[in-house]
């Protein structure tokens, strides 16, 4: 037993990244629980009653509470430190684009780089297979508004790293995995990903 | 001028009302200022250039400064209020709720409605057609996974009502407009959303 929070997790999944790559900026010590994903083992009976109703992860555990939903467990690791704004309207900024992320971002360029790469297009349903074109499209998009932003300042929210933008960070830099999207188109975004990259505590998704 | 803040929005929106029922609830004044999004009225011009690049209502206007993303937003008004639970996981438990409401819910319960009863049946895409079940499906398991949650305790989030609540609140109330949806199947939700039109300073998504 450690007094360390715990990560449920797969860790090829962004999601779950985005908690270890928050709790490597701070330094802050974690365990991982890796789950096969592509085996079931989130839907397993013990994994819905114990850990997520939802049967999804990353879910990170704190003692014997469970916190699911990826963006919220980097806000209860963050909160109070330097990846969280100190402004008020910042710190809602920051919260805007997680939200953001999870509604434009991540239901196009995640589900897509899962569907190409994991399940495989052969694999994928019919009614998948006819949302690739949309998903594309709304995933360009969500590039694009990031770009014209990041045109402007180096920063997604405030004047320097949050949770904002390891939470974008994470599908974005993988983004090219499906064999869909092209990160050169959006060039203000890639040097945004080399700053990222370049910030004291930066662990890779391999780490 | 005023000094309030300035709700840019489409009354009928659930993701609008959240912010109105958060003013409500803390007896803030907000300005509003309607626009039709059936008329395309968010994606002109001087909308992408001055409220949201996104092209979406609502944005919360504070001073000079454009909030896009409803939760974003609620987050804005009662940071430091009872809405927002003062127990570091409870507060974070509520961002989840949040986060669970634009991922799970709302592209489910939301869309359906917006396509039912906005575009029509008959008007939709071949391809938005082909996702009715899917999102029935999905919208279900969120009206379950709330039920059960609810059956337990009486607010999403920590002891009291709070932004989490609201958020989900905002399309759960209407879910039976798109004809998908039958809420006497999940009691416990029922249950919660009278204890939320009781609460001192509701306000209904008519008003």
């Amino acid at each position: 037993m450690t007094d360390w929070p715990i990560l449920h997790e797969y860790a090829a999944s962004g999601n779950c990244y985005k908690i270890r790559l928050t709790a490597a900026f701070l330094d802050l010590p974690i365990e991982r629980r890796e789950y096969d994903i592509m085996k079931g083992e989130t839907r397993t009976a013990d994994f819905l009653a114990h850990v997520n109703a939802n049967g999804r992860i990353p879910v990170l555990q704190v003692g014997e509470r469970f916190l699911p939903e990826s963006n919220a467990a980097c806000f209860w690791l963050a909160e109070g430190t330097h990846l969280v704004p100190h402004d008020r309207f910042d710190r809602a900024d920051m919260l805007r684009w997680m939200f953001f992320e999870q509604y434009n971002h991540e239901p196009n360029i995640a589900t897509l780089r899962f569907w190409m790469g994991w399940v495989g297009e052969r694999n994928l349903t019919d009614l998948q297979r006819a949302q690739i074109p949309a998903k594309q499209e709304a995933g360009r998009a969500a590039l694009a508004l990031m770009d014209e932003h990041l045109a402007k300042q180096d920063w997604l929210a405030g004047h320097a790293l949050s949770l904002a933008d390891v939470a974008l960070y994470a599908y974005t830099h993988v983004a090219e995995d499906s064999g869909l999207f092209v990160l050169s188109e959006t060039p203000a975004v890639e040097r945004w990903i080399a700053r990222i990259e370049a910030e004291p505590g930066f662990a890779a998704m391999s780490a």
